[in-house]
């Protein structure tokens, strides 16, 4: 709660002091993380964060299931460290300057793009005085200059004329031409982070600020920083024989790997990484469906119908001070920490998305999760009164428990049907997973290796709620999307997929009912008329009909050793 | 039909006359209905408005089924005359310049959108010239404070200097420092009337201006007048224990009860309430896709496309001809009625979106609803002939018989079933809904209150089919979307949904004959054999197998008697 | 694979000084199949391709289905050369001045839309000097006066004034006042082509460059120019009794008839028309989703955050190197052959949409596929790598075939259902399509003319599956929309479809299975007991019951048979 006036005045006035000094700071986290305190110097912070962001036991690379699974040849594109080889076929040796001159013929659109990024424009950032405002893209070059001064890749004196082709595909102002069979590479996100050190390192603390309390997730995960680990190390996607199916997950997967999932090559325009498109492609979709909950919100709205009078070129920490917005962007609530913007983007996960994860709903009232709400109600005040953001968060948290609930009564039917061996199909076609997976009930291989019948239509059903429509769910009501937690979707779409699951469980278990009463009419029929058919009847038992004899959890030798009391 | 050349011309040059001198009027409707005349003055207008406009028997406030829920902490927001109050922790008493001062770093948004606000310009607005585009402020501004004298809020000479924080959420042209623990508001209908009558009289002219002729909704719905008593009325609303969830409904029907929901607070902007994003939260979704049909349809497309190029600060009445519009947006037809714009947006609807609902289809070619075709035809000539206009339409209507038919057919099928006591589970496992809301087939309760087997999966089916599907096609004939009525959504949906229907149905059947049979033979057993296990078949009988003994309308004590008579 | 360095630049550059020299030549296969060379004059040109156009030979008109559909009075405007009649009622007969003053309040948005457009501003184009980004029509201008000549619509020495209402809707460059009553039409696409020859040339030559090397589709389709043909050929579409409804699908199947499809009348943006927009109300849905899919890629992404900054004024072949784009449009992609821009979209079609049909798959691998696929690595290039574009193309077919493969798999499971006559009422109640359409399983007509059992849900899935959602999954790829392809659409969803066949097969089959067993006691009982009820019996097998009998391929008189033997 908020305390008396002047007071609270003088105390927002004094974290905007500091918020200025360390701005350039990382999280403590980090740093404690890289055992490195504030007197390291870039080199010592880039070459520690590098050496764990390359190193396979802390996430880089194929992963544990490598062997279950081979790259595509688009698969260089995604993950370049582990795949990525020049093509020998180009045999050009080339300077700075034919790069790009031989490029303007063979790919037009990589030069026109640079040619209006900063990155071609160096001199037009030197010249910005205080009163533009982008003047902070100055210091931001000064910055790039130290680091690249720390690691030996610019004279003491020496200014950075441009960033071209050669900058980031061969080395950082590299003087000599490169062969393309051998000095090209695909820029990393530790390529990038030769310039943008303090981007990298928020990036990179999202695997320090993510630590759950019963390890309800791998620690610093979900994250960009460890997303393409999160892929990699995913059962199902490694067992897929489908690997171009499969690629589809990788191509969001990989922002730990690279930087233009949002940075789109090569004008890496800062205008189009803070509107909220930048986020649509991968924040979309059956589970999490961010980008349609929020751009029909009225958040969204506000800035569909007034976004094009606002400056999309100040920092994000201006964008409603200077830039004229009057509501929030995806960026400006989930890239902000306590006031400050960064490229750590997990600071205030609560959720995780996922309701049903073990853990995460009984963490929700924990006080690791409560210091992250008062972090959100921080958040939602640079728009609304303290009162409606935590009645609003409160809304938002019970509306979840609401819908978990609800799931949860459909998950138990679904289990007992399981357990009593009563799926359609459980005890005659159920054919196993490939490896890495195995058997089991609604798990994650059901929505992409169905064979067979596995999974049975109503398990498919169930892991479809709790797996996607309880997760669209939450994210509506994180997103303020009303109609989409209620009705059009979310508790309606919940309440058709829990009818789906209660009608099914009544047919299979009247059918059941039904073959026993056939079954006792058969053994009756055998014993009073010594019916010469039993050995028949017995093989279509034995076969479609086998699912009714687990019924009441009695094996076909039991079920014999009965009908011989009965006998 | 069009009447002769030049005699045409001179009716619309005078009916242009007759609109001007007009514009500031409400419909003879309402004044009827407040027994007012033309020569009312704002005061007495606007004091019978607000009197019927507070009235728990016309419309405010919880409702006729108000003992069955509780406001949650959030709904003060939503229904503030029912539930606000202010914050007791807030202890500031503030003048007009320190709520701006101070709130410009507790909610610095709040501050920033309203220092682009009109309210906070109202001296540029003074200064505008009839060149200016927006000149017609200036003649709305001096009617404000001719309603603010009418109401003794302003002195006869004196000017209004802004509206701040103060004038709404404590009292217009507050000269005195405002407690927050007791004289905060938040700013319902009636607020924004006092400055802006007749906004409000317009949008409360709803409730006279539909009254349907069977009764098939009531007075003045569905409306944004009466949306929040649209909402509370609802029995399964009521009922509902979630009531996080619930809100989710009331988040759009609180239209009623505030102006924020097309007029962002806090900048106010005519420019966000004039683009088709603005309704695009509310009139989206499951059941009404309004947006999303809208939005794909040449109109949505060539505003997509164009719409940067329009001067959108214009008024309504001048979009197209001055501000350059070469397409509807919701607001030019929605807000339109014989060439007039305003805040009423109801004075053409005929179906109501709704075609399945009692006396809605029939009624479609009465007087009634011919008037208000007529209306339409006069809208859609705006940009086309009326010769394509009445065949658009004329498609429209037919459209929605043809879907209509189709769901009839289904409803039919499932109504039977429901009636033979068939559905699975009816006899086993329906519990009743949770009050106010009675046990009934495909009532709405069933999109969210599902519980055992109530619904039924065909049911729900049913619902889903009449209830979302069947207005979701007249919806996309309604804004043009052809792929959503006949293919990718609608027509082929409704198509989908019946075939699931027809499917249940002869499944069940089936499944009950087959019972029969076993039945039979079960009876026969028992006489030929003088079985010992007959009471075990009796018990299941009694459990899952229950269902097939109503099949023919046979009770189970009628049952037994049978098996007597048999044996 | 490129060749080395230096010849490849000149090779570019003797190709662009080729398109320039070339730019307004059509297809050699066009001017082969209308049996004219380089030297045919505008009107030679004209004639021929407007003879073909309007021969029902040929595509025009309303098919060989045409009896068994009458249009609405809406289908006037979808293909007025069959339909259109000029109005009875409107009897002014008016010179060119007032048409336009007389629909300035008929209906003025045609009006205000016309004053902006280039037709109503020739003088402004001609005034364009050659550093203007949209000198390109100065000399299309010029064309169009050429043209007029050579077809005898423009004196020697005469310039156009002005494209105004009589031009198109009575005759180009009239210059007496017209009657509406006799001599008003509705500007079919050879009325647009008497200016713009090229554009309809390039449209035409559709018909001519889509030649399928196994007749997989007719000649010239899927495409614009033949796109009404497909619709009045479909046979579902005229056996439909709901006129209304099929009339959706014509809205957009009338490229062929009219070209304001994609130029909305009366401003004819080209702003417009180069903008993605412009194909979403057609190009979207259930079947072929690419509007969705394309808006949520980077490329959408991209254009719909830095679009703003981009003039869409030039012309596409400049969109990238003046324009400022950064990203490609539909336009940019699928108008583009070899480097040129043409209204002819169809050269590098492979896929078609639909994976499934025959002979398209196996297809891919052709050398016909391949030239195809040459072409669009030269699109590919204009952003991206030669080995980016290849893998990526690679990984887009391969991602098509495991979807293929699944669909397969299930499509054997229904077809052995229909064959064993198996599907839930089957044999009891599947009425015949009404004609043209014929009884099959999974036929389009089972979308849209469902009735009794006809089609069995298990077929309409299957065909959900085939028709719609293997369709959205290569759209997905083809359009570098990753979860569209893998997770939230696509695959799973595909898998989804998978498994509700394969649960149905097993429950289908289960049922049959038990009934064979009941229907083998019942026949014990009629021998053992000499059963008095066995007329019942058989009357409950002739109905409901009746599919079980068909299950081994076992009809009614072979049963009795069988029965008597067993006696």
């Amino acid at each position: 709660m908020f305390v008396s006036f002047w007071p609270k005045i003088l105390l927002l006035a004094c974290g905007m002091l500091v918020a200025t000094t360390v701005q350039a700071e990382i999280p403590k986290e980090t740093r404690d993380a890289l055992k490195l305190d504030r007197s390291a110097t870039p080199r010592q912070l880039y070459d520690a964060l590098v050496k764990r962001y390359k190193d396979p036991a802390q996430g880089a690379g194929r992963g544990s299931h490598a062997k279950y699974w081979e790259p595509i040849p688009f698969s260089k594109y995604l993950d370049p460290e582990s795949f990525y080889k020049p093509p020998s076929t180009v045999k050009e040796v080339a300077s700075r300057e034919q790069c790009v001159k031989c490029h303007a013929d063979e790919s037009p659109v990589w030069v026109n793009a640079w040619k209006k990024s900063a990155h071609a424009n160096l001199d037009r950032i030197r010249r910005l005085t205080p009163n533009d405002a982008t003047f902070y893209k100055k210091t931001k070059l000064e910055e790039v200059e130290s680091n690249l001064r720390s690691l030996g890749k610019l004279g003491a004196s020496e200014q950075l004329k441009e960033v071209g082709c050669i900058d980031c595909h061969v080395d950082v102002n590299a003087k000599k031409r490169a062969d393309h069979r051998t000095d090209l590479r695909m820029p990393t996100a530790d390529v990038c982070a030769t310039c943008h050190l303090q981007e990298f390192a928020e990036r990179e603390s999202e695997r320090d600020t993510l630590t759950w309390p019963k390890d309800q997730w791998p620690k610093g995960r979900p994250s960009h920083a460890l997303d393409y680990q999160a892929n990699v190390e995913t059962t199902t996607w490694a067992g897929m024989q489908q690997r171009e199916i499969a690629e589809g997950c990788t191509m969001c997967h990989q922002n730990q790997t690279k930087c233009d999932g949002c940075h789109t090559r090569h004008e890496f325009s800062v205008v189009e990484a803070r509107k909220p498109q930048a986020c649509a492609m991968c924040h979309s979709g059956i589970d999490h469906n961010n980008w349609e909950n929020y751009q029909l919100s009225k958040h969204g709205t506000n800035v569909a119908t007034r976004g094009d009078s606002w400056n999309w070129n100040v920092p994000l920490a201006e964008a409603f001070s200077k830039g004229g917005q009057t509501a929030p962007t995806c960026q400006t609530c989930h890239m902000e920490y306590q006031g400050r913007y960064s490229h750590n983007m997990v600071r205030k996960v609560r959720w995780a998305n996922y309701p049903r994860n073990a853990g995460i709903a009984e963490n929700i009232k924990s006080e690791w999760s409560g210091k992250r709400l008062e972090a959100w109600v921080k958040t939602c005040t640079n728009c609304h009164s303290e009162t409606l953001s935590r009645s609003y968060l409160e809304l938002m948290d019970k509306g979840t428990f609401q819908a978990l609930a609800l799931y949860q009564e459909a998950n138990k039917v679904v289990q007992k049907l399981y357990d009593e061996k009563l799926l359609p199909g459980q005890i005659t076609n159920r054919p196993a997973p490939p490896p890495p997976d195995v058997e089991g009930l609604g798990q994650f291989y059901s929505f992409f290796l169905a064979k067979g019948n596995n999974p049975a239509l109503v398990e498919f059903v169930e892991l479809n709620m709790g797996e996607n429509q309880l997760p669209k769910t939450h994210v509506a009501l994180a997103h303020v999307n009303p109609g989409n937690w209620s009705y059009s979707d979310g508790y309606e779409q919940l309440n058709f997929m829990y009818t789906q699951i209660m009608d099914e469980d009544v047919k299979i278990r009247e059918m059941v009912a039904l073959k026993e009463r056939v079954a006792r009419l058969e053994t009756t029929k055998r014993t009073s008329l010594l019916d010469t058919d039993s050995s028949t009847t017995l093989a279509s038992l034995g076969g479609l009909g086998g699912a009714m004899l687990a019924a009441g959890g009695v094996a076909v030798v039991g079920w014999r050793r009965r009908d011989k009391a009965t006998r």
